[in-house]
């Protein structure tokens, strides 16, 4: 037994398109949208999904849930058009890597009372309906980010809906997760954007690093449109802790420059005990 | 049949280690020597070398051919003491990641014309004999650095020798390596060190961070040692490097800064192309 018996998705890529499998996996009935037919289609043809949202939105009016699984910034305006036309659905939710704006949003909508922000950290660079995969939610943990006229019992539902799919979630506020993941994901994508940047500005390609080199440069294969509306809408978050690592950078180069032996060997040091903490 | 019956295997790492395993499989007499005795007494025990060198490392003197595995710090040392004993060695090689300074210092110590360096593009952020393993170089590019005495003869006795262990040799100057190996390899070392450094001082652990993250900090688990020497013996290669790294993460925080749409998106198509190609 689910905790929901209709699911709409809207939004079949890697995340999406990941959640649609396992639901339907579950016996769940899914229906859903995307703007590149072929991804529905796909997704009808592999009884993914049981039917096709249009674009008005209009057939999530049947469902018991309504998942937003767009970029950040496409999904406040998926919401405004949803926000009236979801009359069944006992939960919406999104999956999205910032959460301040769109739980402001539902706030704003008059559907706080119905909405919980979700944030599954699975998934990896790739992106779209044909990275989409079962089994991508088990054991990874999911932020739930609830606005200020929740109740309890939304907290449980949204709680039950991702235990379903044998994820971890965890509540936490909006404004607590935005800080938290500006560190642990936003950060890293960016300065593995920026690695890769000079290397390419360096004219040397990916195909001469090491497996080390790979690991460090691998979230640059990630979606440009979904990174770019998370950058601006988790801007100064992530401009202190992209400011804090130029300046580790920039230690690192001096004691280098200065051949400061013990300098270099505490800071390694002190990089490993961090890693294996 | 191998290139060599015997060799002398100094430092039983993740690298030395890994060499002596795959000689020994392939019925090449190993003899070693690493200041860690539990070591050397693991090896015997597992019969991955016959014999233990003592200190004075007069026993190299038995080998075909001679490897030098000790972080790059010590290498020219230990080139220096075994110059004059590795009487009956065709071939002296050592597998560290800088070539420069040990190719000169075997020119100065006048056995260029027996000496090849070696760095085998394998292996990862863990270090000592504990990780290693056999078939660590199948497929590995492996730069080989020639001092200028040496013979086309000796080129292809240290080619001989990585083929045997199915790793992949490229001829290549020590000059150009060291420049190569600051981006590809040096360079994604400093920038994972950067970033766990700052997380560090943020007060993020490791295990917040989703998959990407880890894989981007994976390198800050390294030897402190083993880097620390890089870092000083290739310090105008890296620092050069690094200082483009940091440009790049300035211009990216400075479009965040300034919401800047078109031109984050253009940054990080670029770095999308540059991982595809």
């Amino acid at each position: 037994m689910t905790t929901f018996e209709s699911a709409a998705v809207i939004g079949l890529g890697l995340v999406g398109g990941s959640l649609a499998r396992d639901l339907a996996a579950l016996g769940v009935r899914v229906s859903a949208y995307d703007p590149d037919a072929t991804h529905v289609a796909a997704a009808i043809r592999t009884n993914v999904i049981q039917s096709a949202l249009d674009e008005s939105l209009s057939g999530v009016a049947d469902a018991d849930v309504v998942v937003i699984a767009t970029p950040v910034d496409a999904s406040v305006d998926v919401l405004r058009r949803i926000a009236t036309r979801a009359t069944r659905a006992r939960l919406i939710t999104d999956v999205g890597s910032t959460k301040s704006r769109i739980v402001q949003a539902a706030e704003e909508l008059g559907i706080g009372e119905r909405f919980i922000g979700s944030h599954p950290m699975a998934g990896d660079h790739r992106s779209g309906w044909d990275a989409s995969r079962t089994g991508l939610f088990v054991d990874a943990p999911v932020y739930l980010c609830a606005p200020r006229d929740t109740s309890a019992e939304r907290m449980r539902l949204a709680r039950s809906f991702w235990l379903d799919l044998r994820a971890r979630p965890e509540p936490m506020s909006a404004e607590q997760h935005d800080l938290k993941l500006a560190w642990t994901s936003h950060l890293p994508h960016m300065v593995s954007y920026s690695l890769a940047l000079a290397l390419a500005r360096a004219g040397v390609g990916r195909s001469y690093l090491g497996p080390g080199g790979r690991d460090v440069t691998r979230l640059a294969g990630s979606s440009p449109d979904m990174w770019t509306a998370i950058a601006l809408d988790n801007g100064p978050a992530i401009e202190a802790a992209l400011r804090m690592t130029e300046r580790e950078m920039a230690s690192l180069r001096a004691a280098i420059k200065r051949a400061d032996q013990e300098e270099l060997r505490a800071r390694f040091a002190a990089a490993r005990t961090w890693f294996e903490e």
